[in-house]
């Protein structure tokens, strides 16, 4: 190996060329570290001749991935094309020719990831992916490595900057979701097509990755239940900051008796959660483990050099393992198999918002309905609607099964009073009292 | 080495005990990743008759170091004895007779890291010790590992529990220093004799740790500035609430063109500082790296478990490192010599309240006297003091040299017009101006 390391690109987007710069910028400290520099040899592009602003020898560009997965001085591969076919074909041919793998494709890992190691572990290869989830937080070794001792019972993430800064916007600046989303498409924190991450999908991308390390079990993309942002009224976050309480879009993710929950949804959290105050584009994931308690890792989860970081620290690892002569020994079989949790064995509190007609008795009827099914509430409000003859009544529920809330929501659809259920949402924490107080001279 | 590991435990104090248990209940967890058990061979105590809440038994205790250190079965030692010069001693044997050690002992390694690491390297021996620093935040690691890639700029930490309740009792509860003291006694967060935690050495001994590992250099405790939390009136937490701080004991380290600055001080956090929110006894760590920019690790800096998590952790990372046949290469030799900053190089923004004559012209003396060292200002507060024909005058400088803001004060201490200093606080990032305004409206 001798006393330099050479990598190859697979792309040369905004992190390709995150990552090319923090090698040359911090080849110092990184030749400290490994006793060696590091060579960036070959880079995959699609267009050889378009201008880039990054400092790299045009010759080392090609636009034919042999060049790279067949080069055998090339040690390790930076895979940041994104994209899930080639990528996945390009992976694998990399472990068969003994190359590690750094890769930053969430897609890529959350759809083949235990496929993957596996195939990395066979073939004695490193693959290692921190880049995938939360951008330039160390959270994937916060978890496998600082955590290594503890059983991980809760993930709870912030993992998409794009909904973040949207639901930020609307919570702090009472914009729409239409006008924070313009705004953040303006300035560069939503894609012209925002479809992926106001659906949840990026995130539930990120929980499949986090919820299978956190367990150390097989999590599939298709057991993620996801729900995004796009439907959220300005009314709701509202009242929920009445209560003391501010919505984000929460990744969650729990493991218990080898039954799992993994779900992307906006929830209600409590203004003293860790993760209520992770403003705009920020990421945050937090990790409740049985021994540790609560513990929640922060951070920029996209940019191009912030996403290098994370890549050329998992770099650093693989050439370290590489001079030791340990390469493969990075990911471990899963230890468990777990089945999902159903609607009975899922449980929360839940804020609903509904439109009943106002007369005598109308909250009573719908009281009723709650207490036979013995759901209490945490929070009541009802406030009469001027123009139309309704009055508007927000619930906070104590904790209840999810299968129990979801009977509740059928048999009030039921009840003649009940003019239209607006909306409901899962909450997570205690508000404080005095903020419920606040609350209740609404009324 | 065989299909198990035994270790020995230097004390058996709450963090051992937590040790043990640990172990013991996760034990199915460490065997998937290890591939082999950990055994609890010998246990130091000062007394093996105390009753202890842990199941162990006795015949495993012993009161001679020699039992343990010189005991070839035992592989890795865990010193959870505290205190500096046996725990010294026992450390520089243990690495003698090839054991590897975990510590959680900051009072040492604050002390001794840099001659420990050495000497650890010297015998091929493991060296870690996340337990020291902000108990079950990993923090080394993430410093280490996480962001290997990155040149770390600043890292300012909430790395005292003890402080940390008693401050914020003092911000949300209105609370005086020695009420909220009392009452951290009572429940448990501060000692008896809280000395070394309300004058802020213990902070001091993580952050020396801290500025050590994020800048490759040697930090001697004796280099970092200490100021504790004794002498805070709440009058001072009040205005800069008003002003949009939230006051914290703020350990701070950075490093610049090869000068460092480490100090522990009480300092006024703008409200949107991610560490402002950091509430009762937990701690958290913020990293600004150069290409990642900010992050934070938060989570609980104390406790049995907690803390045996990171201990734990620790340990099964030198266990993977003895099966891999790779001991003794965790650690590096500091990358950069250092020189302190003086007062000329160090700068910031500052909290000033002082009491002056309440007569015509006493805030343009003031203000000349700021305006020929060019010091300006972002926020004034005047306000009349009823009993005494006195007036208040609280200030918010700008950006300014430390050695220009000692000059202010001394030059102030001069004038006639000005009765007392009260006191003074560096202040960090940037309060919202609409909390200015809600200040301003005081005066």
């Amino acid at each position: 190996m001798g006393n330099k390391v050479s990598i190859g690109l697979l792309g040369l987007g905004v992190v390709g060329s995150g990552v090319i710069k923090l090698i040359k910028n911090h080849q110092e400290e990184l030749v400290h570290q490994l006793g060696c520099s590091i060579e960036v040899k070959s880079v995959l592009v699609r267009n050889v001749d378009k201008v880039r602003d990054v400092d790299l020898n045009q010759t080392f560009l090609t636009t034919d991935p042999a060049d790279i997965l067949q080069d055998p001085a090339i040690d390790v591969i930076i895979e940041v094309m994104g994209g899930i076919d080639e990528a996945y074909q390009y992976t694998l041919e990399a472990f068969r020719t003994k190359k590690h793998v750094v890769s930053a494709n969430k897609d890529l890992i959350a759809l083949h990831g235990t496929e993957l190691e596996e195939t990395a572990r066979q073939h004695k290869c490193d693959f290692y992916y921190e880049a995938s989830v939360a951008g330039g937080i160390p959270i994937l070794r916060g978890i496998t490595d600082g955590l290594a001792s503890d059983r991980i019972q809760k993930v709870m993430g912030i993992v998409n900057g794009t909904t973040n800064y949207i639901l930020t916007k609307m919570t702090n600046d009472g914009m729409t979701y239409e006008e924070a989303l313009k705004e953040a498409q303006e300035l560069g924190f939503a894609e012209a097509d925002p479809t992926a991450d106001v659906e949840g999908l990026d995130a539930a991308r990120k929980m499949a990755i986090l919820g299978r390390l956190a367990f150390s079990t097989d999590v599939a993309l298709s057991e993620v239940e996801v729900n995004g942002i796009k439907d959220l009224e300005l009314a709701d976050l509202q009242y929920g900051e009445k209560f003391g309480y501010t919505m984000k879009l929460i990744g969650f993710a729990q493991c218990k008796n080898q039954q799992i929950e993994v779900s992307v949804q906006p929830t209600f959290l409590s203004n003293d959660h860790p993760l209520a105050g992770v403003k705009n584009e920020y990421n945050a994931v937090y990790v409740y483990g049985d021994a540790v308690g609560e513990t929640m890792f922060y951070g920029p989860g996209a940019g191009s050099l912030p996403t290098a970081t994370a890549i050329v620290s998992d770099l650093v690892t693989v050439i370290k393992n590489m001079r030791l002569g340990i390469s493969g020994n990075a990911s471990l079989e899963p230890r468990i198999t777990t089945t999902l949790r159903n609607s009975e064995q899922r449980s929360g509190q839940y804020y609903l918002r509904i439109h009943v007609k106002d007369r005598i008795g109308a909250f009573s009827e719908i009281s009723t309905l709650f207490n036979d099914l013995s759901i209490s509430f945490k929070r009541i409000l009802q406030t009469p609607m001027k123009q139309n003859g309704l009055a508007e009544i927000i619930l906070i529920t104590h904790q209840t099964s999810l299968a129990t809330f979801e009977n509740a929501l059928n048999q009030l659809h039921e009840l003649d009073v009940v003019k239209q259920i607006k909306s409901y949402y899962k909450v997570e924490g205690d508000a404080p009292d005095e903020l419920a107080g606040t609350a209740k001279t609404l009324s």
